[in-house]
């Protein structure tokens, strides 16, 4: 259960509303996911959110699939439960196959394990990025 | 300084220079890198790491430039020095420019930010993936 | 379900019964909560982890309420979920509101994004503290 | 040594030197932090990180003290090297003292050994927060 | 839920089907465990999951349950469930106490909390590894 | 350079110099490791520090060397550099050879990946531990 009362989708706080109406548009999607619903408890900061992550999350330089992948590779990292189910989702309906997702994973676990013995060696780096 | 004495680069140990040779052919360069000299310490596990990451890099269904953006993505969260240097060399090898990089970034700094929302919140997850 | 048997509450056992009756007391609370009676399975390690937390948690340089929001903010960012709901639960009986939560929150969801992005561009500190 | 060519100080990149100023400005410093130097080289997020900073970085429902000793909590949890450092220096020029500030650190260090044993032992929620 | 359908016990795909063989009989238990079933979504990555673990995870120059005690500590500081549940059984089954259990997670709450004082004031190692 | 200016080993402060001495004895070394000379800044944490890890690192229903392999798997996990060079150097001290080190390390790389992989695929617990 959330620690807070989410906030009704239909509220009539204009912030909150315009808000919520604008994820709706985006996303392409008739409900309002619940964590813009808890974030609401606090206005400015579900709009401070929402702008932010509008603004990244769209193609630049690197394509929506890849963002996606980046997003479940932190989250997973991060073990946080709501957003490997929302990233995993969102890598799927952007065409990962369940295989692909396992390679994905492939790389992402055997990182979390190398990462852990490049700690505990406490290796110098041998490879400086060219700096441009 | 490392933890452990670093193991010479022309050692003599049979499976230790297997694994070496392979390393310097499969990435074409002339020195090991740092944290496989540290793992050679014991040769069986150094052994058992590198052909799964050799097994693992390699362009499968996901190509190496986003397997490289996902090690990256890994190491940031778990804020490992040495992996990060490693791994932004690697992207920029593989023509990631500093400006794209930066979007990278941006999508992982991202989802820690909204990673540890979620968290706070403990909403409950609202989009089910569909199992295949 | 917990990974051990919660001790009874009644427990008869003398150092875990004087324990038990501590935390009642001075947290004026009438029942004992669930990880003080999993600690319990090992009365000297619940007595230890019982006096060091009363010795921290009370008022001195820093005021409860910041203590708690202190608390909440390291729950968050190790993402462990009971501590999450306690310290949330902490925060509201100490008068912090639901937007004020969500105000703090945003403290938290904002470094744990910077600290990233501090990792991943390694930058050099260029501030040092002044030493007294 | 930071992964990225810092950017130039004295940039005349339009929308770098306006976030550079306004950083001066706001801070009151006359030298530009490493990690906003970092961000500039890509500009677009450098302002999305500034200005969403900046409007959570200021005096609200909480003071800027509570805040910045969130701040340091955050990046101790996440062991942060340069956040730590910054937000260190940050509460000590708001008047925390030394002493004050090992009261602090010793709530963040008690919660995180706290937050371990509750996951250890896996004890369900016993204290729901009252949704208003 | 899982993520993924996860893949059938009694499933007639070659190399898992071996994999899930050799789990079984080298656990020797009945039933293939749900973590295994989930990897099987890519047979190849299952593989090497499979044979690595089963390569490390044997009696060495360190004992099965000192080896259960280390993944035990790694799957708490990482706060992760199923893991947490499936080691604290394992070590159970190699003969630990309940009461020993506490000692163990005594240990792992000390050092999680120690970690972060170490790293909040950031000293500088006193006693370097002697390197042989 | 740590954060704050560590307390000279010869204080006079009466509280300080007492755990100083005792942690000398208890360690049977003759200096103070700069950890405690940096809790030491605030005296009521660093007593409250010292007698609760001297009550927990001593021989019980487990062994010593066994309680610095657990110290050294969470502050690899948690990526603690003081942490790993001073554990590593107990675990040494105590006899752990640079190969059986090295198969220590192993466990601990090979359980962050599962850990990983585990929470990525959300796989429910399959063994419940048998509650005593």
């Amino acid at each position: 259960m959330s620690t807070v009362k989410l906030v009704d989708e239909n509220t009539k706080h204009p912030k909150v509303k315009a808000v919520f109406d604008d994820i709706k548009a985006t996303k392409k999607i008739d409900r309002v996911p619940n964590i813009w619903r808890a974030l609401a408890t606090n206005p400015d900061h579900l709009e401070l959110c929402w702008t932010r992550l509008k603004a990244i999350m769209q193609p630049g330089k690197v394509d929506m699939l890849t963002k996606e992948i980046i997003a479940l590779a932190v989250s997973v990292t991060n073990s946080c439960r709501y957003c490997i189910n929302s990233h995993t989702a969102a890598t799927q309906k952007l065409g990962l196959s369940t295989e692909a997702l396992g390679e994905v994973l492939a790389v992402v676990g055997l990182y979390n394990q190398m990462n852990k013995l490049s700690d505990a060696y406490q290796v110098e780096p041998d490879i400086l990025p060219k700096l441009e």
